[in-house]
């Protein structure tokens, strides 16, 4: 099967008929060339040809319709004939893996992937080429430079004489580019020959043969030694094929000598590649009638061809290759629109520079569908889950999990502390940072592993808080037992969640659009920023600088503590030293020295305490800023360093996954080398409650007269509100399309499950938990997965969320033993967890739509991104949506601001109101493109459209349907 | 001569023929449209054809060689037949500049200006309509649409029972894209008409001429008005043309209805355009003989068209406009190039992502020439910047010198003051921080005034300081009268530079290369951005931080001022407070109240500083780095805000002008408003010499015995070279290509002021001056132009520099000025100024090419920019090129840190002589692309040449002069 004159060399017409560039040689006038390729794999056809244009539609007739086996993806080499030293050898010059990579004229080096441009001439001389030249087709991989060289002769086309000649050049040794340039030749040939081949060739081919096989065992051990090396391997599919492309020089043709050869038997061949790609037979056409079919795959080519005309464009310019590269069927799609008259809604009718999906209507509704059974939901979400459980697990298993643990504990850890300090002065202690870090705990991990969607990480939220304050106040002046009452409340709200659950309540989540969606999402993620930016301002404060300071006055400053009953004695003058006598005198009547006091002590105590410098703490407020603005800028910027182009894919990868943990860890050693005292985490040692009268349980009867079991009620319904908005729109938000989950959602089951742990918490006088947005999306968006191996050029493909349940329950689990943790925590300092808030928030605030569309009010049109939305929008209706959404989100900020926070789910059910007055204000159209459009207009769409058909004849092209239709065609188009 | 009837619509083969693409309508295939095309302009010749292909050589043969009337730009536009409320218009929907501007299907807003792609298929469509259409040349711009239609019937194309209605249709209303849409009519018919139009056409078009006519002088009125205020006039180059391409969609035609115009007589057309741009005349051709021409015009675009192949592009993306555009003569070199068989070498030949200039050899001597006369060089230079001085002055008007004087103005005060206090320091204040500031003002507004390249700044240098350190050490050791020696050693030294002016010594540059270049600019680059770092880490030492402060035990921090005799008593307790009856004692002893003594007075008077805070200053340490460190990050972001999307193009320049005063001011502002301490800028508030025993004149006899006055010619020669070397590298670096210098420079004439300058400052007893290399790159860099006006799309184009005399001479008038500006400047902490020293280091290394080498290093091969040095030379000779040079930096580097930083200009000898070295590593080759090539080298190459020529056969491709011209081949077509 193999022999050594196995050359190789192929040519796919669809993959990269951009190789054949360098027949653009051809026009040399001095010399005449080779060109000499073998046809291994020609004209896939597994494409569905539509009638597009003549050349198409022949060659689909050619070819027929009954073939489906896959392309295999080509890897093309080209190598080019170069004098080396005396000796002709076939150098490597070109590959294209999709896309092209230039050996550099200085060598040793390939080029940056690009796209291959190509002149219509080297196309055109192709297609004469192929008309003219020998066509050899399913050829047995052996002696082919004979067959090819004696058809030729065969068929006139060169003089038998040059029979010898064609094929020693046929048999040069190939040199691949390799980091370090390998010399390999089929042919081995020794120095001997070598010498005679500089002058002339006089040798026999069959003598060559008989030499070249006994050398070729050895090359071969060899070759796949150095191939297991070669990294470029992994950037080539398995099933690749490999085709080249052999082009030279030669002063002994009078005219060109060209061959498109196609072997019968794919065979990985030595060291004709640069890479062992095994080539398959090609079986998908046996159809030996004529060449017709080349011609016709040239001009179906041509038909597709884009040009760039020459006064806008630099050949010499390398064109990056685009993101995304549209399969063929949408090319035609593209072109049979074009057909139909719409050039220019189409040319500029999809995402160009973006691949934004627009989701498209009732996608949303799948999971979200109303059965009309009892439980009907929940059962369809845990048949949906329960296949995914052991995935759930073993797909946690990645060093990408480790950044993504510690970078959510230190989240909610420091959510925890927040949440739980703030609590505890809403309720005296009764519920505080011990019960805020077991809650957590208890909540998230059963959560995490029996929850419809277990990247969602549950968290105390602001609306329950200011629930807790104002029902402390109340009971506190009723003489209610708080922890009674509040347990029969969320008694009473687990109940009401459970009614929701079973009665498939989360359905109407599908009529919450991108609008309120993006209004809940912003406004979450900018009561983030504004907390850490006001935790940072607090801490100025704080530790007041002492703004007048001179340091050459040091002198003058200092701060004592004087005793109470002195303090007016001396008339508060501070620089007065205080008398040796006087201080026994004080020192006996209350036992005290009240020098050797600290500040709090002091204050303890009822001294005073005197001085210039008592009120100032020196240092810590700009170290907390440094600490602060220094993890966030250093977070952003070591994310963004994916995108650099400094060190390899991998480590780059790598350092922007782990980029929070290094910030953190960076600043936590600035802050030990300062040695500072700045505020640090800490997390109480203890496990006990916080508040030492109160037990673990809290038991539901005893305390307070029976009918407030009932009338818990009437609070417990807020209270269910609140956590159904809150959960579910977190929920949407988290299984957006675009993060392309693939394991399902629950909404039911999440929900089930947050009632359960609520009457859990409820019992053992714990915080109610709840999905927390802007987490979530850190949790998702440090668990993001990229395509690894792609074609040189081509983009990373965003593929999906490393769905599993393994490090939101790692999260919790720590989070539970931080009271263990505790000496490695203290270490850490606030200000450097508040840069991380801050940088949650600003991330999660990037991937919103709306957020691009405020950013647009300060570009002139001509700088604006290609956004979808733009080309179909006018800009004055796009900005008028977004003011509406500015405008919604100041009230709902104001609103939140008062103590009217209370009723925050309810005004998310004010924003699905203002949505569905904003289908007055603006068409259906212009809503497809900036929102989604509501369902229930969809089916009143219907109606109307079955009416449209009853009357026929009124022809009405803009009407909402026929929009309707457009978009989601369109969109379709940018989705394949 | 103007009528109503003057539609325009004109096409231009060569800078836009891909304006053509709505051609692709024609597949519709229910109905027919019209292509209605006049044709203005059409083939401009004043191309020097080239014997290229035949479609090329026919088209050259047809048009005639002799025209060389240059062509205007042209201005397309295009316009879409539409039903606008049940009538019919023509609706803008495309322009060109150069670039292709879409108006979006949602309409009211232009895409961004991309590449127009186009396909084939339209390019074909085109060749036939033009070989099958009317086409009309030279016509009076009268009655058009009846003439074109009536030849349309002649030709037999139309039946004559059409006339009526196309004629109807070519008369609709034309509808531009503006901010606000204006409806413009020519034939404004009223509402009646319209109301006939949308039944049928009844008119006649004689009727609708006299309506028009009448209609037509109050409709160009108003255009006028509104074109005043269209902004996107100013981006059209005034001697344009326009043109303009109707296409509709009829249903009472069956084929298509094409027709190509150009009118005699170019005339401004009311509302047919969208901008008022005048047609003129085209007189180029007047061969009546056929339209051949045309299709050798389409056959001529084909040859040079480049094709993208369908599987590698996305035709939806918007090509993004290069930031050049080849001009036709080098997009012909490149395919003649291609033809002679170079096609690797040169499709990957030029630079491609960046437009970087490689200088040809021997480009730099033009100024430097070796003119054999005494003081021609001189001469030479004197009359090439006469002719300029005017517009030295007068080029000096504009804002951004506003910027660039407030910014080289707080450089040079900076610097003044740094260096001042150092010369004060070593040298006992004989030369102060109010020598440096009048020294600099004088050296440097001389120099401004009359210098041959004024856009350098003097300033003290290190090299200098490091030799009057030792000059006075040794005058105090032997008792050598200081001042008197340094007038002696000024005046040699001011004679040594005359010789080396008037014997044109200064042609002796030219041997340095871009290596001794980039390795001088690199390491001053390094010293400026190393002493910023130290003076900030020094501020951490100055003002040290309590590092275990604890903001609790503030009580117990204090620091007292104990009298000298009693501290031993006291045993350094510093926590017992003073005893009352102790202090008094000390009062009567001495008459000082200790304890209200400053740090300074206490140990000024020897009394003892005891308690734990006193040697820590809180605060300033780190305010002193957010000041640093905040300056230079956002000079840097605000730089870069140039490139971002936001605001208009105008306000982003300017901000990025301002950068540094902006940051400047801002820091200021927040220093104010801490109100902290920091160290501030203190300028000399009186003008009197800073060591009171010295006069403002220095007397040349009477102190020292006279043979020091001949002696001191040996020290001045040290000083000479140091000079000559600092002062011409720096000159180079000013004058290099890149910075497209257009009014010449004068190395003699810059020598000789500087020796003028030496000698008067060694009168008065001030420092001397040379050419300060950062603060030069950092004054050109704010003085950079841009193009304005450019096509939409278009990159403006870097223009050169503000060359002139003003800002620099403000610069040091200002500097003069500083005695008075004290109260002002005092507000400055001096942390801002060393950011701003930072930027200006970290900026004057960016534009260095060793710099983008070195990053190299850290880039894995694909990632790697594509400068045009790495397509020729491979990486490894790359890597070891910029091995060398970080060697001979860091050797410079330690050097520089040791005492032998006196030879510091020797060093950079040495350096010339390393390059000289590299001749022997390094082919001419791999040089030319990396470094220059020596001048001699040149020369010994031409003998070679010679010798080569004569035993002619032997054939060496690779040989040193073919490569050379091959690459200065290359770099021309970079260049232009």
């Amino acid at each position: 099967q193999e022999s050594i004159d196995q050359f190789v060399l192929t040519l796919s017409l669809h993959q990269n008929l951009a190789n054949l560039q360098p027949i653009q040689i051809e026009y040399q006038p001095y010399y005449v060339y080779i060109l000499y390729i073998y046809i291994l794999y020609f004209i896939p056809a597994q494409l569905v040809w539509r009638t597009l244009s003549p050349a198409a539609e022949r060659l689909r007739h050619i070819l027929g319709e009954d073939d489906s086996t896959p392309t295999p993806t080509i890897f093309t080499e080209m190598d080019t004939l170069q004098q080396e030293g005396g000796e002709l050898e076939w150098k490597e010059s070109a590959r294209w893996v999709k896309f092209e990579e230039k050996v550099e004229e200085g060598g040793e080096r390939w080029s940056k992937p690009h796209v291959s441009t190509l002149t219509l001439h080297s196309l055109f001389e192709l297609r004469t080429c192929l008309q003219t030249g020998s066509i050899l087709l399913d050829l047995e991989g052996y002696s082919l430079p004979q067959i090819i060289v004696e058809q030729q002769i065969a068929d006139g086309l060169i003089p038998p004489d040059l029979k010898e000649k064609i094929i020693f050049v046929l048999l040069r040794k190939h040199r691949h580019q390799t980091k370090k340039p390998i010399h390999r030749s089929l042919a081995d040939m020794g120095k001997s020959s070598n010498a005679a081949s500089a002058s002339g060739i006089h040798r026999s081919t069959e003598d060559l043969r008989s030499r070249q096989s006994s050398s070729l065992g050895r090359l071969r051990e060899s070759h796949k030694h150095t191939h297991l090396k070669n990294k470029f391997m992994k950037k080539i599919p398995r099933d690749a094929e490999a085709s080249n492309v052999l082009i030279g020089e030669v002063d002994f043709l009078d005219k060109p000598f060209v061959s498109f050869v196609r072997l019968a038997q794919a065979t990985t061949l030595g060291g004709l590649t640069e890479v062992p790609v095994p080539t398959r037979l090609a079986e998908l056409f046996t159809n030996p009638t004529g060449y017709g079919y080349l011609i016709a795959g040239v001009d179906e080519f041509l038909d597709e061809v884009i040009v760039l005309p020459p006064g806008e464009w630099d050949p010499k310019i390398r064109i990056e290759p685009p993101k995304k590269v549209p399969s063929a069927e949408t090319r035609k799609s593209v072109l049979n629109l074009n057909e139909l008259g719409q050039v220019n809604g189409l040319a500029g009718g999809a995402a160009g520079g973006e691949d934004e999906e627009l989701p498209a209507p009732h996608e949303l509704g799948e999971e979200l569908k109303f059965t009309g059974r009892i439980g009907g939901g929940l059962w369809l979400d845990i048949k949906r889950k329960i296949p995914w459980y052991c995935s759930d697990i073993y797909d946690g298993f990645h060093i990408q999990s480790i950044s993504a643990v510690l970078f959510i504990y230190l989240g909610c850890i420091t959510n925890a502390i927040t949440f739980g300090g703030l609590l505890g002065d809403a309720t005296d202690n009764y519920q505080g940072v011990m019960e805020s870090f077991l809650g957590t705990a208890l909540a998230g991990s059963v959560f995490c592993l029996f929850g419809g969607q277990p990247l969602i990480i549950l968290s105390s939220t602001g609306p329950i808080l200011i629930f807790e304050k104002l029902l402390y106040e109340f009971s506190k002046n009723n003489d209610v037992d708080y922890m009674e009452l509040r347990l029969w409340i969320g008694l009473h709200s687990c109940l009401q969640c459970f009614l929701l659950v079973f009665s498939d309540a989360s359905y109407i989540i599908k009529y919450m659009t991108r609008f309120t969606e993006e209004g809940f999402s912003s406004l979450i993620s900018f009561i983030f920023i504004s907390d850490a930016i006001k935790k940072m301002v607090g801490a100025f404060k704080y530790y007041p600088i002492n703004r007048g300071f001179k340091p050459d006055y040091i002198t003058a400053y200092k701060c004592e503590c004087i005793a109470p009953d002195q303090a007016p004695a001396l008339g508060l003058n501070a620089s007065a030293p205080l008398a040796d006598d006087n201080m026994t005198l004080l020192f006996n009547l209350t036992d005290l020295d009240w020098s050797q006091l600290s500040k709090k002590e002091c204050v303890k105590y009822g001294g005073m305490l005197v001085g210039n410098s008592c009120k100032y703490v020196p240092d810590l407020a700009l170290m907390s800023f440094i600490l602060f603005f220094g993890t966030y800028s250093m977070t952003v910027s070591l994310k963004k360093f994916k995108f650099s182009r400094y060190f390899p894919t991998k480590l780059r990868t790598l350092i922007s996954d782990f980029a929070i943990i290094i910030s953190i860890l960076v600043f936590c050693g600035l802050d030990c080398l300062l040695a500072l005292d700045t505020p640090k985490l800490h997390v109480p040692t203890e496990l006990k409650p916080t508040r030492s009268d109160r037990g673990w349980l809290v038991m539901p009867f005893g305390k307070n007269p029976w009918w407030w079991y009932l009338a818990s009620f009437v609070p417990a319904l807020l209270v269910t509100i609140l956590i159904f908005m809150d959960q579910q729109i977190s929920a949407v938000i988290v299984n957006r399309k675009e993060n392309k989950l693939k394991k399902g959602c629950g909404y039911h089951l999440d929900l089930f499950w947050v009632g359960v742990l609520m009457a859990v918490c409820s019992f053992v006088g714990m915080p109610w938990y709840v999905a927390a947005t802007v987490i979530s999306i850190a949790h998702i968006d440090s668990l993001k997965m990229e395509s690894e191996s792609s074609a040189p050029g081509e983009q990373p493909q965003f593929l999906g969320v490393r769905e599993q349940r393994l490090t939101g329950t790692l999260v919790f689990v720590l989070t539970g033993l931080s009271v263990f943790l505790a000496p490695i925590l203290q270490y850490i300092p606030m200000p450097v967890l508040y840069g991380v808030f801050l940088y949650m928030g600003v991330a999660s605030l990037s991937g919103i739509q709306f957020w691009e569309r405020i950013k647009l009010y300060l570009m002139p049109p001509k700088h604006q991104p290609d956004f979808s939305f733009l080309r179909h929008v006018p800009m004055r209706r796009v900005h008028l949506f977004t003011l509406v959404q500015i405008v919604c989100l100041a009230v709902l900020w104001i609103l939140k601001s008062t103590f009217l926070a209370i009723i925050f789910p309810v005004m998310i059910l004010g924003l699905m109101v203002v949505r569905k007055l904003l289908d007055l204000m603006f068409s259906q159209h212009d809503l497809a493109w900036l929102d989604d459009i509501l369902p229930d207009k969809d089916k009143k769409k219907k109606e109307d459209e079955k009416k449209k058909k009853k009357d026929k004849k009124a022809p009405e092209p803009e009407s909402d349907e026929e929009v309707r239709k457009c978009t989601i065609w369109q969109v379709w188009i940018c989705l394949s």
